[in-house]
């Protein structure tokens, strides 16, 4: 049977033209999936010369990125882009839903279109992030949630080791506790009652309290906070990241012809030294903990980082990890 | 009156060598200060040729960086440098307290030994962190407190702003709240009552919510944020900044001959580079809320970071930036 993605055509940045462009170089990696693309047909058909395996629902109707009351706009706008897609994946009619638009409007479709998994009380914000050595680790809750408790904690550890192992394929994945020290004392009276749930569960690979100094050097495959912290945490490895690229710009054009020449002959290293910071090589952001998968594509994406989305989304359906989810929650019972 | 600093002489990784070198820096700058050196007689004397404003303190005790109980090692050690140092501030036989040891000890010596300001119920550790335009902004709390408040968050937009306006000279310094998000509504419980708050009290600029993305484009001269996930950011921006330097070197290295000529040729603008990230300039953190300033500087401070904590306690007790404050939580009574 055929794999099918409910695209929001008109999210992000660069929509139509980027999404469209990811979605053909997807098309041409993977025969076994149709690509449903929503949004406004006059914009999107011209760009597609040949539909095979592709297919256009059409609407003039979308969210806006800068909209903020997401929640609001999803139920007045009920032809977005957005809206239709995640209703079809409701609908079983698509597998899976992805966007680069609105975060907060897809957060909110993931969770009342698309539906928790029913013992997943609160689905995590995840992402796979870089690291120096090239593994990467996924950390979550990265913002879907303002507050969480130590169960929420324990249920992003198993959320977090199920993608791990079908996802990226690594056997028992270890889990890590990100807080304000190492010792198993540290933290706030929700990293500690984390803790206790954390060791307590032999299912997980648990190895303790982690700090955000060391996130980069691959210190666990898992990182678990609650989505307060974890979304400071992400902006600010975003923010330094972005802002020290910035800074070498500035000291190249600002060192002068020597520096110039300099970087001329480095081109090649520095162009890796971006490329391993790359957060979309490894695709979006999951939300996961849904009955499908369901992953926001950064807002800035050009058409690779669409295809990484659509590629991570792909394996996501290969492997079966939400139905793999699905099945281990229901035998926990 | 001299200035007169209580200085571990034993705290850091590189003491005390890096701390007397660091003194005689300092020295050589301020005739008004006398250093008080506590530790190692032994040790300390053979690097000083000129004892001139200086003073040694003999004790063979310290507290170690690696100590996992550091409130009960300041109470077992109780001839320990930093404990020496502390009682001395304590006792008025000296007006600031500097050590490059264990952070724990030094905190807990600060609010145990010499004392909290009377209206400041959690004191908040701060640090002049690097923006792109060379200005910075003090961010706290950086992790002396597990759990804050609002109340406490709103205390350290006071604390930050005295400090911002008196030792940094900034006019009217602009106070932001780390957040999830710019709008008012974003944030847990605790953010948005803490908004209120910071925004009812028309003595602080305060200027809304800030992202931690933006924190190093200097959007706000001030950064309030409970203690859990300041420590977190900070460690966060710490250590993306120090695997993004490692990434740099192993591209140079592994880049071949025309990258590292490339790199020879650049090398004042890489050290340019390396020196705006270079928070120690700016000197320690100050634990600030205490009736003296306390100040820690980092672990692996050399002689120029201990130099720039030493600058930057002389001007804390310059500008009288905690008789300020004292008398400015008593007129508010």
């Amino acid at each position: 049977m055929k794999k099918k993605l409910a695209i929001d055509a008109m999210g992000g940045d660069f929509a139509p033209k980027s999404v469209v462009e990811g979605c053909l170089l997807a098309r041409a990696e993977f025969t076994d999936t149709e690509f449903i693309l929503f949004g406004d047909e006059t914009k999107i058909r011209p760009l597609i010369s040949d539909m095979t395996n592709m297919t256009i629902v059409h609407t003039t109707e979308k969210i806006d990125s800068g909209e903020s009351d997401p929640v609001k706009a999803i139920r007045s706008k009920k032809k977005a882009s957005l809206v239709l897609a995640a209703t079809a994946v409701k609908n079983g009619e698509a597998d899976a839903l992805i966007s680069a638009g609105n975060t907060g409007a897809l957060l909110a479709s993931g969770i009342f279109t698309v539906g928790r998994i029913k013992q997943v009380d609160r689905p995590g914000l995840m992402s796979t992030m870089p690291t120096l050595d090239g593994k990467g680790f996924d950390m979550l809750d990265l913002g879907a949630n303002a507050e969480n408790t130590a169960r929420h904690l324990h249920n992003f550890a198993v959320l977090g080791s199920f993608y791990a192992a079908n996802v990226r394929g690594i056997e028992r994945p270890t889990v890590g506790l990100l807080n304000n020290g190492s010792e198993a004392s540290k933290g706030a009276p929700l990293q500690k009652e984390a803790y206790e749930l954390l060791a307590a569960d032999e299912t997980i690979n648990f190895i303790g309290n982690v700090e955000a100094r060391e996130l980069m050097n691959g210190v666990a495959d898992v990182v678990v906070v609650d989505g307060f912290t974890g979304n400071a945490v992400l902006k600010s490895i975003e923010g330094t990241a972005s802002s020290l690229m910035k800074q070498l710009k500035t000291a190249i054009t600002e060192g002068g012809i020597l520096s110039k020449i300099g970087a001329l002959l480095m081109k090649k290293s520095l162009y890796r030294l971006k490329d391993s910071l790359d957060y979309e090589k490894a695709g979006g952001a999951v939300l996961f903990g849904l009955k499908a998968p369901v992953i926001k594509s950064h807002g800035s994406s050009k058409a690779d980082a669409i295809f990484a989305t659509l590629k991570q989304t792909h394996k996501m359906l290969e492997t079966d990890v939400v139905g793999k989810l699905v099945r281990h929650y229901q035998e926990d019972k």
